[in-house]
């Protein structure tokens, strides 16, 4: 299987060492050859060609679309860029690998989807794959966690407060679409709808605390989901205090779960069903023994750290490919993340509860 | 001074213990009698006379208003019947102390403050005396955490999870008025206008798990704050997991402060400030030196517990009594906090943003 | 009951507060009256009794031993000054309550509880009586650890490092007899006693950083206990960064506990009887339901404070004294934690290993 | 640079990945070529070798050090190999690479950095560079933590307690030479001779729990410094509920630094120099900016896992080696380990201090 990345920036180094390491870790049904790196700075693009030992590099992504060569395209740039591309390689059978958020619209997203409806295709929403998230979606389907009543999510950093981080392209409309909404609160989505299922309606609002920013700087909803629970959401740019929180949290009638990716190799977890003097929070250490991935990677009490899950969402979708099965999370599935977030931009401008759901454009 | 307290359950014999323990720690410039306890269970009073040494038990509080030798009524009953005692009183000259919430609505509690105004009063809203949380307001007047964008507070129990527990008065419309929202939202809105100011819009919702309740298990809400942060309130009896998690967070362009009850000799504190390398969350031991109350209570690094912060509000109430001083928090500034539980309501039922103003009646 | 105290520090504070709390907690079998206080300072003495209601003040002990009004003497003095003033008290057939440590050396300590034999007595170790401190001791005898494989104990705290702090009598072998030694080790040694059982042998070593100093600063010991399992201990005055950290951790072959002062209301329980993707460090909120003393103190999920072991200690003894029942900590468990700071004291001098054992003087 | 390795093991994995990864993360100077991988399981050897792209497999580590086109022998098997092969290679002019613990003996270990003085090596004690590791040391060499006083040292798990996973090599002396004492000793003596210099003497003792085992399952010491700070080291593999706790704190005049490879992306920090209301724990995410290695693996923020350390240590080494600088850790650095350890086994047999001192054998 050959392969085409378009991008050279921080993601593609991710996504490059996902193709490095996902056969030192997985028994894989396919070999996989890093073909081409493609992206606009040509000294760039040498230098992560050289790292990562790109065969080649190209300037143009259109000309990767058209050569037989390429089995698999992988889209590491700029938001506004994943449906063009996306929708070209699809046509062209290219099996299908996009950066979050899918796009930078639902429009633009359901376009993707059915253009993508024939192709294998996986959208890196990575977190599913932390072991410590992946082991809490266990924990709730065993019924661990009850009747569900509230989910609870943050994702916060400071890079807004900072000018000189402030600077590149997800903070422009131009490219990035929106600001924390397509970059953090995406990732926020697709956990509550994979470990608590969709939302019905919701009310939010955005905010931008940079004078002339053209994209949100911040936004928080509520929500209700079809489970009969309901939800809060924030997300930020301007938390200040916070590195990379990315956090939920589930208060069900049997126990509760909570998750913070600045401590990614633990999960929180209380036994609301144990005796009432022993109810309390534990820790969990998930790098096993049985616990997600826990074979996969190093040893129990050997924590892994950013690029693993990255490792594990290739992995499982390279052997769902070879097994004919559906993978998740897919461009489908992340048309109902940008369903979401089209919900609350409507519901941030007319400040009022708006339906989740399909509705005719 | 002599005192008669209406009330003996928890809360009474709370406030018990603060007119007990208030000459120990401060240099007070009255002297406290426990007069009188009052209640409608004849034998819960006399134990509870006998365990705290009030002088006389006493059935009718109207009996009470209309004695000359008490000086003092300290409410400390469900909330449906503070507003009568309390206007009794006030008219009848006596200093007024009053647990939260103040009243069941917003025209109640601006009749009580009205009929209060010539009589020194105080409202039990006794986390702001916490000292990790007087500490943070006095970081935040220096200008630690610099200009405020976020607001983030959760109040969580699991009281309601528990059929056992969730059937006393404060599960009740008739005795409570309101449920989370009453109990446990005016704690988290009187910290946030100590905190960070002013509220001028909210959009909110509530919602009741239990079958039948007929009060409110959960509240949440967005805000905006009149100095140009954000907010973000939830609280819950159904947040399993959380004993007793009284939260908040705030977010501000130098520095971050959380605080959580659940270890309320702590205050977390982060320093935008400071050489990027040591930028970090520090768990700050509020026990002192120099910290608020550390001289009143024990030694540096030995802490304080619940009662703490009810004995602190007393001794401030009662030297600012002598030298005239208004004090803080009382029926005006309660007044505030339902203000925004008042808008809370209207917004729930609209499933509109309000501004949270004076508006006619 | 008439009490008198002799002292006026500190400690004296904290007993006086126990003296005026035992009873709105406990269900007391006797009355107290604070009768007397005893001090060489008028003023601070006078001070002292207004604030706590001491009825008169007395500037000799030795007076008070001699008075038949005095029911229980309470010795909360300079360690020097244990021994003289228990035997005397003794003698005189006074209830003894007494600070710890309690003597300055073994053999003063076994003088005392001989000649105490006939009293009922109390040595102030209040650190069983935290909740989770008496929770951690039920679950051992639950067999909720197991087999005891290790006892680790820490008392640290940064007092020597600030010249300011290190002056008083503390710090001088004139007064105070041993440094950490007998002010942290003591509780250490005590603690592991209670959990863990007896110490057979040790081998020790103790540092003085401080030039001119006369007393250990530090002392740090390997130990061997009765029940196979091993231990070391570490007491410091220079453990900067630590305020109050008196922990302990103990590993069984079923589960392990560990304790820190510095959060009071939390014990740590690992269960290693769980299925291995559960097992997890959690952090038990000791504040009931059904712990220790949690219906003696306030609501579940409600802090108690550093006064709240010594109610509890008060009140123990006050209810054991009237079922004619023995009590513990009494001089004679003391003696034992004597036995083992004597034995640190010949280990670090000779640097040898030494049984901890009876023996001829 | 070719390269064989001499394992196939779990740490056989980790240096694997090592080899595989660092031309990614460093620019090298040299190329490597993982050219043949040995050991006695020919089935486990060519899985080994497909997984991780070795290109030969071989059985008799002894042809590997005769072949001239074999640049770098890695050493990757059961301690008491570690000499013969290290002095066989180390005669053949081949570069050195060596896990921990270098050597069974101390003599042993002396010859075998006799043996390799003329050629480059390395041995792997790879928590040198855990990022948060090397900022401490940093922090030190800055005088962050001022004149030294303590330094205390854990390194516990449970694989003792568990009869299924104690049966490997490890829990056999004539493979592993020691038990716990060259598992986790070994690492925590290697860090504290980083960090806080050369021990001069030391008391010890040693344990086995498990009837018939040969090698100890815990050790513990008591140890002064040449610095003049004083300290205590716990190793255990039957600390129940660890389950890879190696941790260090150090306690100087100036600040307290504290590590926990359970948390291994963070580093506590106290600066005892600040306003005392101010001081307090901080827990610093040591992913960047600004600290050792960020610039190397991903963004701040992002968390590095177990296997980062040795591609640095990796990466450190080949650079050092083309700059012809010493490299650290080498074998005369852990000759101070062993050194360490064979001081440690005299004491405990001794039940004596001893000096830790150059002796004649």
């Amino acid at each position: 299987m050959n392969i085409a990345m378009i991008g050279s920036g921080f993601i593609a180094k991710v996504h490059s060492n996902a193709f490095r390491q996902v056969g030192h870790f997985f028994d894989l049904p396919y070999e996989l050859q890093l073909k081409v790196i493609c992206g606009r700075n040509r000294a760039k693009l040498e230098a992560a060609a050289a790292q990562w030992g790109w065969e080649e590099v190209e300037g143009d992504w259109r000309a990767l679309v058209s050569r037989k060569d390429i089995d698999i395209i992988d889209i590491a740039v700029p938001n506004v860029l994943h449906a063009p591309i996306a929708i070209a390689a699809a046509q062209a059978g290219k099996i299908l690998l996009c950066e979050k958020p899918l796009a930078t619209s639902l429009k633009e997203a359901e376009n993707m989807a059915t253009a993508a409806s024939n192709v294998p295709n996986l959208v890196w929403f990575n977190y599913r794959r932390v072991p410590a998230v992946a082991f809490a979606k266990q924990l709730i389907d065993e019924g661990r966690t009850g009747e569900p009543f509230h989910y609870r999510a943050l994702y916060l950093n400071q890079s807004g407060n900072d000018a000189s981080k402030a600077s590149g392209w997800r903070y422009k409309r131009s490219e990035a679409g929106t600001g924390a909404t397509g970059d953090l609160l995406s990732h926020s989505i697709d956990l509550a709808l994979y470990l608590n299922g969709p939302i019905t309606e919701l009310t939010a609002m955005t905010h931008t605390f940079a004078p002339g920013r053209d994209v949100d700087d911040a936004a928080l909803l509520l929500a209700r989901f079809a489970n009969g629970s309901i939800g809060s959401f924030e997300v930020s740019r301007y938390g200040v205090g916070c590195q990379n929180r990315n956090t939920f949290e589930i208060n069900g009638s049997r126990g509760m779960l909570r998750f913070n990716l600045e401590d990614m190799n633990r999960l929180d977890f209380y036994d609301a069903t144990e005796a009432s003097s022993l109810q309390a929070t534990r820790s969990l250490m998930v790098t096993g023994p049985n616990h997600p991935y826990w074979e996969v990677f190093w040893k129990p009490g050997h924590a892994i750290g950013y690029e693993h899950p990255f490792i594990a969402t290739l992995g499982d979708f390279l052997r769902s490919m070879a097994r004919n099965e559906k993978f998740h999370v897919n461009f489908e599935d992340a048309v109902e993340v940008q369903r979401v977030l089209d919900s609350l931009e409507r519901s941030a401008l007319s400040r009022n509860w708006v339906k989740v759901e399909k509705r005719p454009h």
